[in-house]
Formats: C-alpha cells, structure tokens, sequence
C-alpha cells in the first residue's frame, strides 16, 4: 500500500502540516520509521523520539504540533493513538482483505446460519442452528457449537472453541454425574475473541457476551458467565461458572475469577490476581505476590507461613507494654 | 422435548405429588421457571425461591415435600441434584442425540480402532494405533496422538491434544538436547476432556489418567503424570510433569501442581495455588494472595518484601522487653 | 527397534563394557527395565535403584562405571542424560519416522513456502507468504499465520496458534477501538512449541523467537515479544505483549511475565511467579504463594490483609521502648 499524507487525511481526518503528497509505504515505530513511513506520538514521554525518528511523516496531537512540524510533515489530530488505530485498520483491509464467504475446508452442519459478509475459515466447524452475524469473521481452526449466537462484525481467531460443555457434576457415591449442558452461548456485536480461547454453553440458560468485549487468547470463559459490554481481558484469564461481570471492566492476563461472584461495572483487577469475593464497588483491584530474589523469597515466604502467630507475638507484645 | 411429570418419574424414579399429567418441555433455574417448566431445589439456601417459583414441576427431597407440594405439582427423591443431572441427561440424549460413527471430514490414521458405538467428530484427528474405547464421543477437533488409548463412554470436547511430546530436554552446552517422548496416553472409562486441555505422552512410560476423571478446558497435564480415579479439576489448571494425583482429589481453577511431587487420596486444592511438596494428608490446601484495592494491596506487599526484617525487629522487641 | 550394545556405542559413542551383543528392544527407567531393556543413571541419587535393576544395559557416568560393570553390562559416557535423550531420538526416528510433505487434509494457501524435508499434518492450516523451514516439522491441527515465518528442524505442535492478533485496542468514548496488527512472527531454528500454544502476530513489527527456544503447552505470547536464543518455558505461562526475554532464561509453569519489561539473559523465574518489573541480573526470582492447609492459610492471609498496620505497630513499639 502506497498512499499520501493527503489521501490519508481525505479519508481518517485530521489536519497535515508540511507536504501533503509525502508518500507513505508502511506504518513504524517512531524509532525504527524511515523516511517513507508514517508513525504516531502517543504520549508526551515518547517526546524525545520525537527529534530522532526518521519518520516521513507524525501523527501527533494538537500541544505537540509545532515541535513536530519544525522537523517535517505531520498530521495533527486530538488522540494520534486512535487515529494510528484507524490508520492501521484501512492499512490492513487493503493488504489482506478478507473474503467473505465459507473456506471449502470448513465443516457447516445443517441449520446453521452464515450471515452477510461474514467468513468462516478454513478447517473450521460451525454447528447445527448456529448463527454468525453480518460481516464476522471466524479465523481458520475455529469451533462453533450448535445453537451458539455470534452478533456482527465479531473477529474470531484461530483456535477458539464456542459452546463446549460447561463443567457441572453431581457428585453420587464418589463419582461424578454429569448435568448436560442443554444452554448456548450468545455473543454480541464486536466482540473479538483471541486464539485457542474457550467460552462454554450454560447448564440451562446462555452463557453471555455483550457487545464489544475483547477476549485476549487461552482464556477460558466457564457457563453461565455474563460479561458485560465492553470488558477487555488480556491472556491467560479463568471466569468461573455463573460470574457475572459488569460493564467496561478490564482484567489483567492470568487473573482468575472465581465462580458465582460479581463485579460491578468499571471493575478493574490487576494481572494474576484472583477474585475470591464479589466486588461491588469500581476501582482497581490487585493480590499479586510481590517477585524477588529467590533467598529473600525463600525468607519471606517461609515468615509468612507464620505470619498469623507473629501477630499474636505482636500483640503480646504490645499488651505486655501497656500493662506497666 | 415435552414429557409428563409422570413419564419422569417413570423413567428416573422418585415419587410425584400433585398432577401427574403435568407437561414439561423445559428444565429452568427456579427463578426464571415457568409454568410448562420443570425445576429443582438443591439447597435448603434456595428454599425462598420456591414461594417464587412459577415453575410446573419442583424437584425437592424429603424434607421440603410438603412445603413444595402446598405450591404445585413435585418429584420427591432424596437427591434432587442427582435427579436434576440425570433428566438433564435424558434431555440432552433426546434433543441432540450424538451419531456413532467417523465424521467425513476425520482423519483416522491406519491401524486406529475406533470402538462399537463411538463417535469422532468432524475435523478430528487420530493417530496410527490409537484405541478409542466403545460409546465414547470425540468432538469436532480433536487431536489423538498415536498409540493413545480412550477407555469407554468418554467425552473429548473440542480442541483437545491427546499425546502431543512431553516436555523433556537434556541441557548441553547451553542448548536443550530433545529427549524423545516414546510413551504413550491412557485414559480410563468415563473420563472426560474440557475443551483446548492438553495432556502430554510419557517419556518411557505412558501418561495416565484413571477412571471417572473430570477434567474442565484449558488444563494442562504433563508427560507421565498419573490422575487417580474420580479426580476433578477446574480450568487452566497445570500438573507438571511425573506428578502423582490420588484418587477423588478436586483442584480449583488456575492452581499449578508442581512435577514429581504426591498427592494422596481426597486432596483437596484451592484455586488459584500452587502445589510446591508432595501432600500425603487428605484435607483442603491452599495458597492464594488475597485481592484487595489496588492501594491496601501495594502496601501490604511492600511490606510483605521485608517481611523477614520484621520478624527480625519483632524478635529484637522481645528480647529487650525479656531482658529489661 | 531392536539392536545390540554394540550398535548403540557404534552410532552414539561411549564405551561399552560387559556383553556387546546384549540385545535391546527398549528403553526403560531403572526400576521398571527388565533384561532386554537399556536404562540410563543420570543422578547419583538414584544410585541405589542401580543395585536393584533389572536392565540389560546400563548407561552410566564415569565415576559409576565400575560398580555398575559388576551387575552387567554398561555404556560409559560423559553425561549419561545426554547419551539417552540422543538415543531416544534414535529411537523415534525408527519406529515412528514422520514423513516429508504435507497431508493431504492440511491447507495450504497461495504463496505459501514448505522447506525440504518439512512435513505439514492433517487437517493444518498454513497461511499466504508464510514459511516452513527444512525439516520443520508441522504437527496436525496446527494454524500458522499469513507472512510468518519459521526456521528449521522445528517442531510444533497440535493446535499451535502462529500469528493471530496481538491484542491491541486504542480506548475511545468507553469501546475499543482495533489496532490492525500488522507485523509477523518470526521463530528461529530448532524451536520446539508444544501443544496450543499461541504465538501472536506483532502490531507493526514482527514477534520474535530465537534459536533453540522451547515452549511448553498451552502458553501464550503476545504480539512484539522478542525471546532470546535456547530459552525454555513450562506450561501455561503468559508473556504479555512487548516483553524482551534474554537468552537462556527459563520460565517456570503458570509464570507470568507482564508487557513491557525486559529480563537479562540467564534469568530464571520460578513457577508460577509474576514478573512485575524488569530483571537486569542473572540469577532465581521467585514469588509464589506458599501452600498450607486451609484453616492456616485462612489465618495467615486475613493477616496479611493488615500487614501495613502491623508494621505500623512494630514501630510503634520499637519507638515506644527507645523512648524508655
């Protein structure tokens, strides 16, 4: 793709200072850009790259655009972070379109429904009475089960299995019976589901997704999850059975949720933690243990499997003052 | 699927009061039941739900018979959440029953022996000498490495890698020498696989996993590990390599069982820990950093970094009041 | 397979001494080795097994090389784990040799490039412009993304996911806004990733892993991640996007290893650590949660929730006594 500072500002907005018809073949780094790549200023700390790059064209926001200007073209804009965003997008349609339609490879059983636009890749398998939304697209090696619901424009990637069973026994004389999972899963608008992630059907209702959540990869997602629109979860997160997950809440990679529990909406629980208790109130949340050295670790760790009777020393102690 | 209270009962046992005639086309939570709907009751906890209820037909045991019959129509059997896993069975048998039989799209390598009433779903995969054993049902997906051996009546979701290599590696001179992986995998009866789980062949000897295992999606299982029958294990659960599981031992979501190490009988391990010694003594175990607000948790685990020091300081105190 | 002692030290070195037509049609630990069978001390704690075995052929270190000869016959080299991981590859290229090319279920699109000597499994998917080295082996069920590339004589294998989306989202009004990710991933030779394992794509350059890198099952790599030459990692870790891991480090299962940070060579992190802040020295980091039996852990956690405050009362005595 070869386009103009012009061309892009006809089509993504903002305003160009310097030459309009610099040509612009690739988008970089602002350390690594040559003199036909364009490159964004996200935050003012990246200021000092900024007299560096080699960059043919920034895009940076309006307190910066001068000190920019002074070293070539730039196009100014309020959030270059969102414009490079956008950038990329087009950038990507017009490298690797994705054509609309079912791969040959892919397996679509009887009754399922493939909606406008959308794409089902190769050696993927899409069950009976399922539902893909107009414009989907669902990657190469994907699963979707029967009588799951995928809303619009949802991006799919390689690996994802939809609609598995949920985990539910009754435990009967040492063994496990099974509860058949007789729910779905319910996907909304926008939603994009990273690599080898799994969302499972619910015991008796739907497993829920609302629209635009972000789903990093290996994510497992247990049934009768809700989670509400616009949550991010980066890699590596577990969402126990039947939690029920607010709107616009992040959680960091690893993290764990534990089942039946709530988090409210703007929710925001830090990498690796676990979520042992409902959380009704927005903020940040974390339980992290702190990494050292392994000798301090070793010493720490060991007081802390003592920490509850250094507590009582302590409050011996304590009294043991008082008292004279 | 529509059935009569009494076809129920015919079918699954326990004793109706009330209308026998009664129709039932869905099983629902007793919060959301409706009237053709039928519902259950599995702890007295839930007792306020059942005044609520709008459901046709309640599950209840004995003790609550009366209390429930005085609203409607009920099935009295000493279990009702066994009852409930086992109509919910009946349900899924007759809703979506599984075909036996290789899916077109299966790659089934010479010499695998699929067994009487067993079923490989599209786009499967099984290996050169592969055993899976009669009535057990692989999804849409799944990978069977060779040589691997599936007892009865189990269910591989979708996603699954069978005997992929162990992770073994001689260091030597800097680099990791491979060590090929020449076991196999053998799963019991009744086991079943969550989606994207991974359980690893054996180096020497192969990797078992003994009868009525419930394993949940996204769990890995190292190379020669053993699972003693009737375990259950939550999702993104790890077991390292040569780890060694009694029987009916639970490990919650997330938690990592460290290699070579033992675990008895009826272990039981809270989510989210980390199994780092061998546990010899039936209980519940666990290892989890409490979450909390981001700022309550930063101190605490600035301090918990000198944790060793304290310990020390509180030593000293106690020293110098003795002394006094 | 089966050979003499002699043909063993004739292709993989060492020295035999006892019988060198004891034949072998196995490898075997030491305690389950019958006579038939070759088995390897590694450790001189398992020196005591040496006695009691019932191989046919012991490989065995120098120092050990008499009092092994005394119970039969035995192969001296060096570094005895390192001669039996040579062999079990021997072993394997033998009975289970995998054959070059690609499946005939795999797809492979346009443009796409398979080196000599690669083989592609059943039912894989390798996308436009990507690259499979020489000898590279593709296991089934594997994805490898559009323009990634991969060295030779790796392995990868079942339900790998190369080259989907880095998770990359500019925050607009309350939605996520996609970031196109258009980088590659690039791996090296003699990389091994084991099963669903996810490597992704970079956002504008390319994710990187070096020579030699193993990576264990179910792990996840995010976009720009640059792994350095001969690192291992164990199952289920997580390294978030941008992270620069130097050379032989090694990452234990369940570590996670947060975005943006670097560590030097030679660093190695416990199981299941976090990795919240750069390591710029060689050396053991840890920060694992200790286990302990419930009612303990109970105590000590809900301790450690006001581990700030018993602290602040720490000093307060100390301060208290001083003033004294």
């Amino acid at each position: 793709m070869r386009v103009t500072v012009a061309e892009i500002v006809a089509r993504l907005g903002g305003q160009w200072v310097g030459d309009p018809s610099q040509a612009i073949d690739r988008i970089a780094p602002l350390d690594s850009a040559g003199p036909s790549h364009i490159s964004f200023l996200s935050h003012a700390r990246y200021r000092a790259q900024l007299a560096r790059t080699a960059a043919g064209c920034v895009i940076v926001a309006p307190a910066l655009a001068e000190e920019a200007a002074a070293r070539g073209t730039v196009i100014v804009t309020p959030d270059p972070y969102l414009y490079y965003a956008r950038l990329s997008q087009w950038w990507a349609e017009h490298s690797a379109p994705v054509a609309a339609g079912v791969h040959p490879s892919a397996v679509i059983e009887p009754g399922a429904q493939i909606g406008p636009g959308a794409s089902v890749g190769a050696l993927s398998y899409v069950g009976a009475g399922a539902v893909i939304g107009a414009g989907t697209r669902i990657g190469a090696r994907v699963t979707v089960g029967e009588r799951c619901v995928i809303g619009a424009r949802c991006i799919v990637h390689s690996g994802v299995v939809i609609g598995a069973d949920g985990f539910g026994f009754a435990p009967h004389e040492g063994r496990w019976e099974k509860i058949a999972q007789l729910g779905a899963v319910r996907i909304g608008d926008d939603v994009e589901i990273g690599a080898n992630t799994c969302i499972d059907r619910g015991a008796l209702e739907d497993t829920v997704i609302e629209d635009g959540v972000k789903l990093d990869n290996l994510i497992q997602v247990g049934h009768n999850v809700h989670i509400g629109a616009h949550c991010a979860m980066a890699g590596c997160v577990g969402i126990a059975g039947s939690a029920k997950i607010g709107r616009h809440c992040t959680v960091g990679g690893g993290a764990i949720v534990l089942g039946h529990l709530e988090l409210a909406d703007h929710v925001h629980i830090t990498a690796a933690s676990v979520v042992s208790r409902s959380i009704l109130k927005p903020g940040q949340y974390s339980g992290m243990f702190p990494i050292d050295d392994n000798a301090s670790w070793e010493k720490n760790a060991a007081t802390l499997r003592q920490l509850h009777t250094l507590r009582e020393r302590l409050r011996a102690l304590e009294k043991k003052l008082a008292d004279r």
